[in-house]
């Protein structure tokens, strides 16, 4: 048997802050049921992969260890509310991606208090709400992530985000937007922090219907299948034994 | 469907140089068939995968362009006789990985002509004939190229590989290998070149039986399904028309 | 004239824990005036390098922001009370490496929470107060840190350090270790974060002399040359105006 | 005294086609002594910098092994005669840069052999002579070959370059344009291969002036002293005698 391959499901949480659709009419026509819904709708029409739902506003803001236990990759979407998420919560999930969980941040989330501790960088950024345009270049065609895309893609209405972006050098570089606006953006981009696998994708601005689009959800479950975990290892920091004899001390 | 598992086998083609196991004694009492049926038996074991040899004294070396239109991914051994593989050949390998062909890489073809192409580095290392052990220690462990392996495994004798290794940085390192007389050396690291996954895997010297040992036969697999293709992709190199308007020309 | 050689002077702190020098007669006797003026002594001796000291128990451990404001380069050195340093001091230290200050992390410092917060990793690895030999080899011979140096150096006697090591993959891996005992450890790697470039290195355990070796005072002045800053940013988010037309909202 | 800086001159080389200046009246009328001229003139003006041409008609195109041994950075600009380039000499030219020279390609000699040889990879991009403005975000603002430039800047009209650009992942992205016909493109980018550090710089299309550009000039300056080598080590595959004591054989 492969150690590669498994039949078994993965399992995805899909975290959303799920404040602007309650409060915004424009946001709620987009996503009657939330931008996590709509997330985990396109997500489960992939044979083998299972999702749940967390929100801010629920006990522990949805991730209790029991549920983090039982997820394998972590979706997160956040924007207006950063600094309502607990401390304790973040450093549950940080643990939780060390020990090998995969993370998938979403657009606004690049200031949430998850993504800025697993970089450790400002993940600041250029941004703007006007009428940009958004074409997304694959850069890197062959990486798993940009499986079944064409060379590029639009979306007609996004919020501009513009470099410099404040992330570590990224292992792989995947998509580069252009903006109407005059902007760049690395829009796509992966790094592991201990045995986990973290993705960045930038669109899904809450007044568009991003990840409504097909080339959106392709990107996001391409992105879970390979966020997957291989391994769970908790943190440890031994004492080793030697392996080979060592001098006798003088 | 999703887009990054298919039901499809993979194919692998071991290419080997095939000359050590016909002059050496020793050589061909470990591998009596030689070193690409070794290898090609512990990945036929794996569902899914389809296996295919050749050899340096084959016609074009066993790799017609009808071979590796039909390899996904190709494992290389060789060692004595470099030179003697055609530039032609070569160039063609070369071609075949930048559209996206998987290729891994084994001990001493870290001086074959198409590992030094793909990587334009000099290659060179130290290297040493003796009585070492060799320890590799997995310092990528969630890695899918180190799934299922622990944390450190052993090759009671093998060549000596010592650094400086002349490699480009790589984009993941997997394996550091201890020896005893001493050295070091990145024994698993990862590349891409065009829409190519490369894995060069240091263990595999003609005299010892290491591509029998079960860890370097569980690497040896897991590179496979980590090399798979997602695409192919000719290289092309054209003229684009805008996608936005430009100003006429004044 | 050139934008990337100046005759100003580096103005470099060494940030000590110094706890042990004053604790335990061993390292008090190898480091008499703490292992922060060891260092300090060492890196002034090169023409156009500024020194000065702080440490953990002086008012806010010595680093106030005036003392920031005046640190190009930082250096770091802690191992028994990584717990006692306030979270408010990380925090500036921090923000004042993504502003641009470089920043070299020494040995125990790797569990400080000015590195775990940088890295957002475990930074966890194995370790063996015993009788081990280290041997560093310089895997990467042209880059900056490495220059001057010998292609492997030894220090008779260190605590050992194993892999994993839990960091995030390095730009650049310079040095790699052997010990006696068995084990491999990437001793010597460069990230960046924000505008600042970060350097950890492995030596220094506080009962060895190792800050006094030629080599080791060698990779630190290159180090300190190396993470000089061209930039000083302040972390922004700002709104930004288009640069090109954009559509009217219709 | 430091290792890392030092007062002797760096020699650079600028190596130029030399064609399209000698058949082409708006070429020549931009470029009148030569693109390679117009590049050594604006470097010369850094103290410290000491410059000399080389032409692709000249014997052995200029590039006499004694012209490589007395080079620290060579800079490369080709795009209608790639192919007239000696394979002999474009072996020659990486050898040294292997042992440590450092490398600046420009805009259209991402085709040269030379690039292509020490890339491995397809080195493909999309490229169109038309109208387009092209505006260089700065995305990695403190590395050194960004010193001194604002966080954009702009050429009037330039050649577009699209992605994909088939290159390995660079170490570090600098530079990616943003083009008016809805392109982008990573127009500056690091990699090392043996022991030379190489930089890819996009602008420079022959009908345009953009090596008369400020900002270009600052890049091209900076690059240079980035590139500089630390160390000239020529290639070796050695036997290795071990550093500690082997088991006896069996």
């Amino acid at each position: 048997m492969s150690t590669t391959t498994t039949t078994a499901a993965i399992r995805v949480t899909v975290w959303n802050e799920y404040r602007h659709e309650k409060k915004n009419a424009t946001v709620a026509a987009i996503y009657p049921d939330g931008i996590h819904e709509a997330i985990a709708a396109a997500l489960r029409k992939h044979p083998g992969v299972e999702t749940r739902a967390a929100t801010l506003d629920e006990p522990e803001h949805g991730l209790t260890q029991a549920v983090l236990d039982a997820t394998d990759v972590l979706i997160w979407w956040g924007h207006m509310a950063h600094h309502e998420v607990s401390d304790d919560i973040v450093r549950r999930v940080h643990a939780r991606v060390l020990e090998g969980m995969g993370m998938i941040v979403l657009h606004s989330a690049h200031e949430s208090k998850i993504f800025m501790a697993l970089m450790g960088d400002t993940c600041s950024l250029k941004w703007r709400e006007a009428t940009d345009k958004e074409r997304l270049w694959v850069v890197n065609r062959s990486h798993p992530i940009a499986a079944g895309l064409p060379e590029h893609f639009e979306l007609p209405a996004e919020e501009m985000y513009g470099e410099p972006f404040g992330i570590p050098e990224p292992e792989h570089v995947i998509f580069i937007s252009w903006f109407t606006g005059g902007e760049v953006f690395r829009s796509g981009a992966t790094w592991q922090r201990g045995n986990g696998r973290i993705f960045y994708f930038r669109p899904g601005h809450e007044t568009y219907p991003s990840y409504h689009d097909a080339n959106v959800q392709r990107v996001l479950a391409n992105a879970v299948f390979w966020a997957r975990p291989t391994v769970r290892i908790p943190r440890a920091c031994p004492r080793a034994e030697p392996l080979e004899p060592l001098p006798v001390k003088g």
